[in-house]
C-alpha cells in the first residue's frame, strides 16, 4: 500500500541496475504508511554509465527525501555525497543517502547493521561464534564489520577472486586487531555459522556459494539473497538437518534503520 | 489511490516550481489504476535554476515513462526535447513529455484540447462563439489554439501587457487566417463565453481578470483555475445570472489525454 500521492509528497528513491527485483519499496512503503508519512519510494533504474549525471539531476530536486542505493552503486556512490559515516567509509561503500533541505548528500552503509539484527529477529545471537563468510564484495564488507562489531570469536572469508578476500581480512584487522581473521577456501569446516554473501543463487544456473559435503547438522546456514526465498543453499542446508536462516529479515530489519537514516516518521 | 510500487513499476514525473498545489498525481494515479497500469505518477519539485540538470538527469533514468510539466517549465522544455509535435511548436509550449525507451524525449501540449474537452464535458460547445480569452501566457496560448481548432466564430484575446495579447493574436493568424482574431480591453462586451486563462485567482487578494460590469446573464464564464474551487470571478458571474464553468474539468480532461500521449494502458 501507499499513501495517496499529492503535490506536497516527499519523494524517495531506490537505484539499482537492475532493478526489477528490487522489493524494498514493497516494505519502505509499508513502513511509510505505518508511521503516517506523507511520502513514497519509487524505484530508479540507472545504469553506471549515467550514474553521475542521474544523481546530479536527482540531487536537484527539491522534494527528493533520499535514495537507498543498491547493486552496482553502492561503491560509487561515495564519490556523490559531501558526508559520509565513519562506518561507511570502513567499508567503503553506502546503501543510503539523505537529502538535507539545503541539497547536501549524506550517506550511510546500513547493510550489515540490517543483517546482524536480522538475525537476532530470527532468534540467532552471532556474538562468541565462529563465522564463515562467503563473498567478499559490498555485501560482504558490510556484514563483515558488523559481525566484527557484534563480536563473533572467528571470522573467515572465502572469494573466488581470493585477493579479495585478503584485502577485506586485513581491513577488518586494522579496526579490530583482537578479532581473529582469516581467508578461507570454498570447503568450510569448523564454523557455526556460514553466510552466504555473494550473489550465487540469484539465478537457478548459479552453483552454491561454498561445498556442502563437510556441513555438519549444528551449522547454521544464512542467505542474504531474498529472491528466490528458498534458494538451492538453503534447500540442501535444510536436508542436512541445518538451522536455516533466509535473506527476508534482513530486509525487513533494516527498512526501519533506513527510514530512521531518513528521518521520517521516527 | 495507488497501486502497490515494485521494482518493476513504470515512473512518471509532474515538474514544477511551487509543486505543492499541483492536483495531477491524485487524478493520475487513479487513472492509472482503473487502467490496470503498473505505474506512478510522482512530484517533483525543480526550480529554473536547475532545470536542465534536473531533465539531464531523469531522461537517463530507465524506467521513467515521462514527464508532465507545468508552471513554470512549459516554454524552456521545448529546449531539453529531441521531438515536438506541430501544434506545441505553434504554442511554443509543452505541457507533457514521453520518454521512449531509447531515452528520446518526444513532447505534446495538451492544455489546450483538455479545456476544449472539459468544456463539452460540461455540455458547453465552443463552436459558432464569441469568445473572450482573458490572458496571453502559457495557458491563454494553448487555449487560443484550440478553441480556433474548435471553430470558434471571434476571438478576442486581452491582457494586462497588451503587447503580448497582440503576438498572440498575430501567431493564431498565421495559422487561421479566416478565423476573425482581435486584441481586447479589460471590459469584455458581446462575448457568448468568457475564459478566464491567466492565473489571478489562485490567491485571495487577486483582482478579477477582467471588468465584470457589463457581463451579461446570457454570457457563458469559463475558469482554469482548480484552487480555490470557486473563485471570486466565478462567483460574480454566478450572481449576475452567468453559467459558470470551473477550472476542474480541463484537468479532467487532460488526464485521459495525457495518459494515452504517454501511452499508458490505452
Amino acid at each position: 500500500m501507499t499513501s495517496k500521492i499529492s503535490g506536497a509528497t516527499k519523494i524517495f528513491g531506490i537505484i539499482a541496475d537492475p532493478i526489477q527485483h528490487v522489493q524494498t519499496p514493497q516494505a519502505f512503503n509499508d513502513l511509510l504508511l505505518t508511521r503516517g508519512v506523507d511520502g513514497v519510494l519509487v524505484p530508479l533504474h540507472i545504469s553506471k554509465d549515467d550514474f553521475a549525471a542521474c544523481i546530479d539531476g536527482l540531487r536537484r530536486v527539491r522534494n527528493l527525501g533520499g535514495l537507498i542505493v543498491t547493486v552496482p552503486h553502492k561503491v560509487r556512490m561515495i564519490g556523490m555525497c559531501d558526508e559520509v559515516t565513519e562506518r561507511a567509509r570502513r567499508i567503503e561503500a553506502v546503501n543510503v543517502v539523505r537529502r538535507e533541505d539545503d541539497g547536501r548528500l549524506v550517506a550511510d552503509m546500513l547493510d550489515g547493521e540490517g543483517f546482524v539484527s536480522g538475525l537476532r529477529l530470527g532468534g540467532i545471537e552471532p556474538a562468541g561464534k565462529r563465522i564463515y563468510l562467503a563473498g567478499a564484495g559490498g555485501a560482504a564488507n558490510a556484514i563483515a564489520f558488523a559481525l566484527a562489531e557484534a563480536r563473533v570469536s572467528h571470522l573467515t572469508v572465502a572469494n573466488r577472486t581470493t585477493s579479495k578476500a585478503q584485502e577485506l581480512c586485513a581491513r577488518i584487522r586494522e579496526y579490530h586487531p583482537d578479532l581473529r581473521v582469516d581467508v578461507g577456501t570454498n570447503v568450510p569446516y569448523g564454523h557455526d555459522l556460514l553466510v552466504n554473501a555473494t550473489s550465487l543463487g540469484l539465478r537457478t544456473s548459479d552453483p552454491l556459494p561454498f561445498d556442502v559435503s563437510r556441513l555438519a547438522p549444528s551449522s547454521i546456514v544464512a542467505e542474504i539473497i531474498m529472491k528466490p526465498a528458498e534458494t538451492p543453499l538453503m534447500a540442501v542446508a535444510r536436508s542436512k538437518g541445518c538451522l536455516v536462516h533466509p535473506g527476508l529479515p534482513m530486509l525487513q530489519s533494516q527498512i526501519a534503520l533506513l527510514a530512521d537514516f531518513l528521518k521520517v516518521g521516527q
